[in-house]
């Protein structure tokens, strides 16, 4: 299944993506139908109010998650190419949910900022509450898989050591446009998709999400050893190489720029750099 | 006004606290009330049911905030004896509302960790939105403050650079037992407290909260241009020297100790480190 939350004259409503338009499910959005135990049943529904393809605007697929954890240095490829070592441990950080934008949505060029970055990202979406979760248990909490785009102020994210305010900016980071289930993608909860982000049309980044060090179930593993993790709560995965801050010259997204982060088989956010 | 979130036989319950009990004050915690507007008209409500002081159950005060900012090296004293220099930008990180206990829980010693810290911490709790605060519309934008340990798993702290894993094991970090608006404190929005952690009655932390390089203001308004600051959020400010990690040898909390954290005018955080 593709679910998806879109905005609407009455607010934001969870569906699912089928060939004749997006079916309402019942549910204000994504995160408050996974909280429901049965939500794949729910998911499943139909005979709901069905919304043109045309037109649609998303919401980020998980409007509110209690918590957006990331990881940063988890490509296999760009760390060896960078001559590092392999993690011992994924390296963690947060973000706050007033960072997400949805699929389509401009990205704040805030005025502080003159280092905007881009972070094409697989994300994990949860769907059942977890602690300490053995692998299969690991494996029955991911709900599905979405696109993230963990767009970072570098100017800020390096201002001190820890990362988070580079990387919690208001109205940055665009989520979804859905979250694809498991049993559509190969891999299922390690999947094996081809992850680009371009901006203006040129390839930045490309690389295939099998390359992870620490694959999503793994991931859900680590981090539910520290807290349970909960319906809705999104795990980043972290960024393959080709980010601006590491070209020579470095490059930052400008107002106008076009950012493009797509990943085979789930879909593509299209945002517009804008200053405010 | 002194604010707490009490646990009933009815769930949690914001209340006021008087020389009589406390009052009840029609919502289910001070995050909620918060939210309201007009929230201090409501804090200063009368007439509702009155709880005993005796045999009250402290939640955290603000149960689940949407974000929960913490502050890294911001005693001055403590940097300077290090012999570092002042910090030139706050050091930022998150902790998520699952790590939160309330005021006489036990802190949960996950069996992963060998090495948890105490870190004693005056916390700042947001009572209005604000964005890109100037000094007045920080100041105005503080509720009041409460008292924190940011109790820290040392080893899963320093596993990678980010923090952040080290930092919100769930059910490990007491904040309350009450909020104090301004007025009532010396210093108002620049509190200036003399705060103290002990362990098993060993005075462990000392310090006076005045003592901050950037101060309750200063944080509001340098957070507030990253994101919008929203009621019920908190911002733990940072801790003093004192804590085990840097003591030769280096002490941690063991099964059975009772971890205490007082901030006078404020009030007193007791808790028992127990072996989960």
């Amino acid at each position: 299944m593709k679910l998806a939350t879109i905005r609407t004259a009455e607010g934001t409503r969870a569906v699912r993506a089928t060939e004749d338009g997006y079916v309402d499910l019942g549910f204000t959005d994504v995160g408050e139908l996974l909280a429901r135990e049965d939500w794949p049943a729910r998911a499943a529904a139909t005979g709901g109010t069905t919304y043109p393809v045309d037109g649609v605007e998303f919401a980020p697929v998980v409007p509110r998650p209690g918590k957006v954890l990331c990881v940063g240095l988890n490509y296999r490829n760009h760390i060896l190419e960078m001559g590092r070592e392999l993690p011992e441990y994924p390296t963690l950080f947060a973000k706050f949910a007033d960072a997400l934008i949805g699929a389509n949505d401009d990205i704040d060029l805030a005025p502080e900022s003159t280092a905007v970055d881009w972070e094409a990202e697989l994300a994990v979406v949860i769907g059942r509450a977890v602690r300490r979760a053995d692998e299969q248990a690991a494996a029955d909490a991911i709900a599905g898989f979405t696109v993230c785009n963990d767009v970072s102020m570098r100017d800020w994210q390096f201002r001190t050591k820890e990362w988070l305010q580079g990387k919690t900016f208001e109205g940055t980071t665009p989520l979804g446009p859905v979250l694809v289930t498991p049993d559509e993608l190969p891999g299922g909860v390690r999947p094996a998709l081809t992850m680009t982000a371009s901006v203006d049309g040129e390839i930045m980044q490309k690389a295939e999400t099998s390359d992870l060090v620490f694959d999503p179930v793994a991931l859900v593993r680590y981090a539910s050893t520290i807290m349970t993790l909960r319906p809705g709560d999104v795990i980043a995965t972290g960024t393959p190489g080709g980010v601006g801050h590491a070209r020579k010259p470095p490059r930052y997204l400008a107002d106008g720029n076009i950012l493009v982060t797509e990943i085979q088989g789930i879909g593509r956010l299209i945002n517009v750099a804008r200053a405010s």
